[in-house]
């Protein structure tokens, strides 16, 4: 028995040979003498034909397999002229192990995306969210393989969490009751979904120098965008004893590795994905790992775009000054525009960032990094962490917050903390940037979105 | 600037050279002529000793420097005697780049465990928790690679759900209200955090064939033991096309690799475990990779049991008889006292078992096998699932699910569905099984137990 990977992989070696194997019927069509078989097993987005004659046995059985039933294979492999497929099956005794019912709903037609995300529990057999999926947990190896070679530990950051770390997003709340006396709850206090796990890896970075998190997120925010999802998973890497610099290599590194190595693992479901998700897929992929990174200090930017707008480029956001909080507009045209490559934009104004982030000495910007990639906008958030206790307790009370709710993070400072710089990489963006999806729903196996929990 | 675990790596071919590095004080001892300060840079779980004289620069400042303090030092790297390291580092130049308080609450003596649970910012820099987190890192690494070079696809399955999976543990509610008016909540039902990834995994698992998910779950259990958490990490894999025999190979397969990539790439930290948590534990673990698992019936283990009862064995819970739900005290008695070994129990009862397991001709047991392994009891749990859509149904009925609940895991069976078989293994169970931590709270970052909601 052999995975339909396993023969396209060494199908020149089996030419004329009997093999047998298992697949989904993808689609069936029958002729008077001869008819064919389009199997997959889910192994490779490749299909197999297979032919087969009217005197096989069982025959009455076999041709009434419907599409999405599974067969047993065993037949002979034949070289064929090329199209789709470099060989084909010929079928010498095939089985119908199990037969669909003939309301299946995935018959071989086009499906709207949305009718697909309706049956989440069978769109992932089609080929498209094959190859996503298949490059979603490429990629996610493909970041641990990174960080492990570099040896940066993994941290499992908590879910549940008593804050809600910069106070940022709305957090779900996670209870057992139906009150809200939290005083009374399984944890005895509130407790929420984490929408961060930086909080706890810088922690962590002071103990193991390099450590990264890879795990969910939450947000529970009204947005009905195709960029946000209330549950999406992202990588946050903290290392100790370095600069915001070493933070713009590693990011750099680390999106190259990813990329390089979806080309040398999935080339098949990159092309597929450059045929049918975003024409030019391929081609935007080699430019970015065969270019350096552009940087900008978001003073730089604020210039550029000041110029746009003077040469009549007109944004939604056109009020541009220092202290505008970039908009993907402005992040898209930075890099689509105007660099035509993935732009790094440093050394934004403190007002617009994480009361965590170290306070430059102009004393208006602090040295955080963002990179925007084309297509999507902001993909990574980074900086340096404040490391001097009495300006990291002035500016989270100047932001609002309560300094005691994070007296273990503040307290770091105390213990011995020279510097520490960390990003993170939202997941999601990243695999919908590698694919061509273009929305996050589709890069989520069962998404969840306002109103929207199914499956 | 070189990492503390190169130097170790590389210390040979640096014999009298001059090295730079940082690193946190672990202990400071002066003396008239000559001070030594013991430095760790999370890299490694091993020191570096540094001498420094009292006519080095800066001397007044450097010798004030605390316990959790980081350095800066150059010096020579000179061969030593061996004790407790082979080299030892005669600087030239400190500086002290952050000068600790001098209340740390780390400092240089024996803590208890509770103590240690009380400053899980901090306690990661011990020894002990190093040597298990790195330990940690490294397994969670060890089980991608396993099933990635094994061409499975790895499946992010949701973390907020709309359903419990088996009805099992007690379920967190997730919401954005106070009123327990799900209607109007954020995803206009009632909301949890799931319990398991299994049911979707399947979903997935009739798409790719082989897939795994390796996520957190959550049980708001009010349970007070060593070996239970609110919020845990589960690997749950799920193979299409195969049958129970299939997952007892994987199942030993997977657990033999993650040793043995410990022993390859964790070997001092398994030596430290061996010598501080678990005597015997690499004696342990050598035997696990170098033996064939056992395999018991579940009527044979109740025999086994009735057996040890007659003979005068005592169990907390004596009354031995089909049906009995295993208690650990049982299961630790087979893989310690009889097999010596890890043990697989199959064919367990139906009515113990989730209603999703496949039921066996004799219509009074299901294809399920548990791992049992010395120390802990079960390890892992899995099954062969029910492929039988009308049984299926009948059976969760039976044990008093609706399952409309459930309509399109239920559906899964009308489209074509040859076996499917798969199994979840607790993470944290895994890495107190290769540690010898006693403690679950141990192995965890931060984590969460009833009441108890910090960090």
């Amino acid at each position: 028995m052999k995975d339909i990977k396993e023969i396209f992989e060494s199908y020149l070696k089996l030419v004329e040979n009997q093999i047998t194997f298992i697949g989904r019927v993808r689609s069936h069509r029958q002729s008077k003498v001869v008819s064919f078989l389009v199997l997959n097993d889910g192994t490779t987005i490749n299909d197999i034909q297979v032919v087969y004659k009217n005197d096989i046995e069982n025959y009455d059985l076999v041709s009434q397999g419907r599409v999405s039933s599974i067969f047993e294979v065993t037949g002979n492999l034949i070289l064929t002229s090329g199209k789709p497929q470099p060989f084909e099956i010929q079928a010498t005794k095939i089985n119908l192990l199990d037969q669909s019912i003939e309301e299946y709903p995935l018959q071989k037609k086009e499906h709207s995306q949305e009718f697909l995300r309706e049956i989440a529990h069978l769109r992932a057999r089609t080929k498209t969210f094959q190859a996503i999926f298949k490059i979603r947990s490429s990629a996610a190896f493909a970041i641990h393989k990174f960080f492990q070679e570099k040896n940066f530990v993994y941290v499992n950051s908590p879910i549940i969490t008593e804050n809600d770390a910069e106070g940022a997003g709305e957090a779900f709340v996670v209870t057992t009751r139906t009150d809200g006396k939290y005083s009374q709850d399984f944890f005895g206090k509130k407790a929420a979904l984490t929408v961060s796990g930086q909080l706890n890896a810088e922690a962590y970075a002071q103990a193991f120098k390099n450590v990264y998190t890879f795990g969910p997120t939450f947000r529970a925010e009204n947005s009905y965008t195709s960029k946000h999802a209330a549950e999406f998973w992202m990588i946050e890497p903290e290392m100790a004893f370095v600069d915001l610099s070493i933070n713009l290599e590693v990011i750099e590194e680390l999106i190259k590795y990813i990329v390089n190595y979806l080309f040398d693992n999935n080339i098949d479901e990159l092309k597929f994905c450059n045929d049918n998700l975003e024409a030019g897929l391929i081609e935007k992929l080699n430019i970015l790992r065969n270019s350096n990174f552009a940087v900008n200090s978001y003073e730089q930017v604020i210039e550029i775009l000041k110029d746009a707008v003077k040469n009549g480029y007109v944004f939604e956001e056109n009020n541009i000054e220092f202290g505008l909080d970039l908009g993907t507009e402005h992040e898209r045209y930075i890099c689509e525009v105007v660099n035509k490559k993935p732009t790094f934009v440093t050394n934004y104004p403190k007002e617009i960032k994480a009361f965590y982030m170290k306070q430059n000495s102009d004393n208006r910007t602090v040295a955080a990094a963002d990179l925007l990639v084309p297509g999507i906008g902001e993909l990574v958030g980074g900086s340096q962490r404040e490391d001097n206790y009495e300006k990291l307790i002035k500016r989270s009370e100047e932001m609002g917050m309560n300094p005691k709710d994070l007296w273990w993070y503040n307290d770091l400072r105390k213990y011995g903390y020279y510097k520490s710089s960390g990003f993170g990489l939202g997941f999601e963006r990243l695999i919908m940037y590698v694919t061509g999806a273009s929305n996050i729903r589709d890069v989520i196996p069962f998404p969840r979105t306002p109103k929207n929990l199914f499956f």
